[in-house]
């Protein structure tokens, strides 16, 4: 009888969960599994692809495979935009600025920006909201040497996020999450006590090198990010 | 002139830059874009290829391709073992054995894996040191109708992660990243005040479909998770 990938796949699967082949331990070459299973090398080579891409096996060009001994540990979180996020789970978005100026950067702005003295910065605070709670407190420095036009975009109506979406390519972001403490203000937007511990996410992004935006996303208390792999 | 991928790359990536091509609008056919760069179509689509790789445009099969509107936003952190993270900072690695016992698993954590009433784990609390400073608290629950090799394996000299590393491929998890307030034991055992904001993970791991294991890795203060994208 001749093995499918899918019976070859599971099969290996099996040995490897039933302990048979040990973490670490080799795999035998693609063609004795051909031989053993009665199949194409073909067939065999796209079980053991997929068996690598799912992070089960490690395969090796000249020292062929084995069971992987350290798991593949790489977590994905998606990160929408906050509407998105706020509809995704069935609440009503809504959004209030706060407070919005144009100036120039305090040190610790230019610090995580790498932004020179005197650098011109437009300042937006805003809170967005899922249904009639507070969800996450956006704390935004955009670069104005870098988008003048930041400086008479209107953050009214909707948030500084949204108008960055619509103006700046992709480019490439540094994120850091932390835990922190409410101080007064964000517990009095947050809705929470101070001194609660709230979930932070920083994010510094670049274009060609140069600092758009740094913003700090501060959670509701209870916040949680997750993700699978 | 004829022009390479390479050229035709950073001459699509100016045009988004510079404001030419806007976010949302549609960027020329490749058919066109070939003639206009007086090469191979071959060459015109792996310069779109790596730009949609690199999240700056889209490409739709039959719309054509668009100046990505929402930025690909989707993080990737990096969970190595916490020894070799420590290791990497160039800290000293130290492990330490908290507490140890066989059990029923409480109504929480059953929840949290998925475990029928009167199921038995494993319960391990370590902590893992950076030099002399307390860098993680682990809280560690296995599974042992799926690995019953764990009620005798040895947590004193090295915790359970590096154990289930060497006796379990890797499958799936959900991961899930909270702020959380120190109680007295984790004030304790990570050298801070209760009620200190500290970045807690917490990862449930599947073999099959059956839960393995369930932990709350809880930092010390001041943690950051990193990534760029």
């Amino acid at each position: 009888m001749t093995a499918t990938y899918r019976e070859i796949k599971a099969d290996i699967l099996g040995r490897i969960t039933r302990g048979e082949w040990k973490p670490g331990s080799p795999i035998p070459a693609e063609r004795e599994l051909a031989e053993a299973y009665g199949s194409a090398r073909a067939t065999v080579n796209r079980a053991m692809r997929e068996l690598a891409e799912d992070g089960i096996i490690e395969r090796k060009r000249k020292a062929g495979s084995r069971v992987r001994l350290a798991p593949l540990r790489q977590a994905r979180f998606d990160i929408p935009l906050v509407r998105r996020e706020i509809e995704d789970q069935g609440a009503a978005y809504r959004y209030a600025l706060v407070q919005s100026e144009v100036g120039r950067a305090p040190d610790w702005v230019r610090a995580r920006m790498g932004l020179p003295a005197g650098a011109k910065v437009r300042h937006v605070v805003c809170l967005h909201f899922a249904d009639a709670a507070p969800y996450q407190h956006e704390d935004r420095w955009i670069n104005l040497a870098v988008l003048p036009q930041a400086r008479d975009a209107d953050f009214s109506a909707s948030g500084p996020n949204e108008w960055l979406v619509a103006h700046v390519p992709f480019t490439e972001a540094e994120i850091s999450i932390s835990a922190t403490a409410a101080d007064a203000g964000l517990a009095a937007h947050l809705a929470c006590a101070p001194g609660d511990p709230l979930l932070q996410i920083e994010r510094c992004t670049r274009w060609n090198g140069r600092a758009v935006t740094f913003v700090r996303l501060v959670h509701h208390r209870g916040h949680r990010m997750t993700a699978r792999y």
